[in-house]
């Protein structure tokens, strides 16, 4: 065999003009740390050590619709990074050319899943202002993930402001039109060398981002190059092209459990993905777009694919009612899509019953049998709101009115409000505008 | 923050005059691989494609019980590598310089957990051969957890031929001594750069092998080097260094559950083990050794750590019984060293039933009440046999024999028949000698 393909990675040293292109403080904090070395406190995240080793090697920026964007594995120029030793805690974050990570093969990562990350998206505004979604948010869940996999803790703000100055730096060139958006990856990974099942004693944080199509709507076939092998059908959290006539889901059988009670289902590890590969290739081998998670001898509804799920349908009294999977058993992610679903028809649908409950795919199948079915979708940040036409269910098809063609007219009306708070058509709190440099 | 350590792997390309120092297999490989390349197959895992790159700068053997054995992180020259993609399937393996690994940071192994490992020792005997200990049933478990995280195939026969080629060329050196062993660790991970939430498209599986103190045996204090930090006190399955007292457990608490049915508790993937750091950190910092996993509203006992239980008792009729989860829903790992137990017990004792049930925390303490708790002991390749001397369940304190300074008789008599098998001292089908190459 050849030898493994290897990239070694020799980013410039930063120098202070390097540094000094990106904030004074970046600049100001390379001087003070030479101070402070001879202190043994243990540093926490500091967005104002920031450091900006530049890309000598910037890339181009492939046409919308181009192979490379449908490849869904095209990189901006630079990621962040930021390295934590149990020793001396974080390291100053640094800006620097996107490339390879050098793991040594007994790095824990690489054996016991100590791995955990978001996904998040900037927009291009009609204001031609660039924007994240509450990213505050996403924040507190990574540090939460973090926490959860034994990974070390970080002041979220902190981590906010480097996630902002991150997106700053690229976006000008990587989303220049309104309209535009990118997929954008914070993950922690342990990197210690040492095969001992044990806390992290060594960690690396990064961001990076991704160019994507807009999945989340029907395109013109003609779009998709046809010289490309058929385009990935997922995005980062498992989005796929869906037909126009919406999201087709495979219940999973009963001997495939996502997640359990105790367990770590509602945590952003890599530990809940790995593991349903299985199921979601026996569902599109199937024709299924993805698994409708259910669990439990009652078949509780949880989640679909990688997006938490909703149902809208009227009570056996005549209520309208949109309900989905309860955060209290731990069993669910806590999505920012979700959460903002329900803030947006908590406020603006007084019509409408919000519930958090547990509910069963008996429940479904009675109530699209009484024609009180209404809407069902999933909601997750890469999938957004996903209109579902219809769910398979040990041997029971269940076909819901989008599947025969009409728009789910409740889920895209959120879609919309959301999307204008994205794009700022609409100025809301949950719209950040990002401050961006121009390199 | 300096860039982040890299280290450039440069292996010097393997020549015919390099890779016949280890086989001819391998030369002739290399020249027949250029005349198929014509062919579009995908190949299989192939053994007698090996090739090898010695490592130019060898490091030394460190001496017994010194600080880098302690430090269960000191790797030996080399490492096996092959290589996997969709297209092409298996390249040839390399046995190369061990060194970093250059994994792109969209790499699905440190988003998905995509990964999945084996632990085995190989074992220097009194008549100077090297042996490992069933590795036919760790080169089919470490197929059966490819495959449940949906990382490809190989034929497990092939693999093995790899393992037993990489330990031949690596024990020489690195096992020099009678009643020495060395900790074996097969990986596989998912490295194609592609934030997708699929199939891996790219999969890298390694070889390496990590010296270690002889930790399932108490030694003597004055052995361990002062000058270090306290030692690590677990091995790459969790082992601890244990007090000759016995295995401290902690009970698991009822929202910390380790594995499910449905779940994946029984392959050997990297997200049964990051997950339950958090529990693990809790059972140290309370002066515990491992967690002891229950199951659901019943107390089910499932494993100790990251090893089997078992539990000897006499029934309330008087039996003698060797009692352990069964695994048949699949939430505990198959071990190697508890099949090898319930073989060695029923061949051996017909004064003993040896069952495989589900048992509960209620039934271990109801036996202890009566008197009729014998003993309990891990049982793992790290761990090895590690009796047990007490129990934290949920406020009560189950104190075994062992506790009291006794011995673990039972647990004892199995522990010396497997050495005795490991190192040779009783020729038998589960010790597989390894033909070895002075290189």
């Amino acid at each position: 065999m050849a030898p493994v393909a290897i990239t070694p990675i020799s980013p410039p040293s930063p120098t202070l003009d390097d540094t000094s292109k990106l904030t004074k403080a970046g600049t100001q904090t390379i001087l003070s740390e030479t101070v402070s070395n001879s202190s043994p406190a243990v540093a926490d995240l500091d967005a104002s050590k920031l450091i900006f080793t530049p890309n000598l090697n910037p890339k181009s920026v492939p046409a919308p619709n181009s192979p490379e964007v449908w490849s869904q594995n095209y990189t901006t120029d630079h990621m962040l990074t930021a390295r934590w030793t149990e020793q001396s805690g974080w390291e100053a974050p640094e800006i620097r050319p996107y490339g390879p990570l050098s793991i040594m093969p007994t790095a824990s990562v690489l054996h016991y899943a100590t791995e955990c990350f978001e996904g998040l998206k900037a927009y291009r505004g009609a204001d031609g202002k660039a924007r994240l979604f509450r990213p505050d948010r996403n924040a507190r869940r990574f540090l939460q993930s973090a926490t959860r996999i034994s990974l070390p803790g970080f002041p979220p703000e902190e981590f906010l402001k480097l996630l902002k100055k991150f997106v700053g730096t690229e976006a000008p060139k990587w989303i220049p039109e309104p309209g535009q958006f990118i997929y954008i990856r914070p993950t922690m990974i342990a990197t210690a060398p040492a095969l001992g099942v044990q806390k992290p004693r060594e960690a690396l944080l990064y961001i990076m981002m991704v160019l994507f199509p807009p999945l989340d709507e029907p395109s013109p076939a003609a779009a998709v190059p046809k010289s490309l092998p058929a385009p990935s059908t997922q995005t980062p959290t498992q989005e796929t092209k869906r037909p126009a006539a919406g999201m087709r889901l495979l219940a999973s059988s009963h001997d495939m459990i996502r997640a359990w009670p105790g367990g770590f289902g509602n945590a952003k590890v890599g530990a809940n993905y790995g593991p349903s590969l299985v199921a979601q290739g026996e569902a599109r081998s199937r024709g299924y777009d993805q698994i409708l998670w259910l669990f439990g001898d009652e078949c509780f509804v949880t989640e679909a694919g990688g997006s938490n799920f909703f149902v809208l349908w009227k009570t056996p009294e005549g209520r309208l009612e949109l309900v989905t999977a309860p955060l209290g058993d731990g069993v669910i992610l806590e999505g920012v899509t979700r959460a903002s679903v329900l803030d947006l028809v908590r406020r603006t649908r007084p019509d409408i019953d919000v519930v958090e409950r547990k509910f069963t795919m008996q429940e479904l199948l009675k109530a699209a049998d009484e024609g009180r079915l209404l809407e069902a979708f999933g909601a997750g940040t890469a999938f957004f709101i996903a209109p579902c036409s219809d769910i398979h269910f040990r041997g029971v098809d269940l076909v819901l009115p989008l599947g025969k063609g009409v728009l789910a007219d409740f889920a895209m009306g959120i879609k919309k409000t959301l999307k204008d708070i994205m794009y700022g058509n609409e100025q809301h709190e949950w719209g950040v505008v990002v401050e961006e440099e121009k390199l």
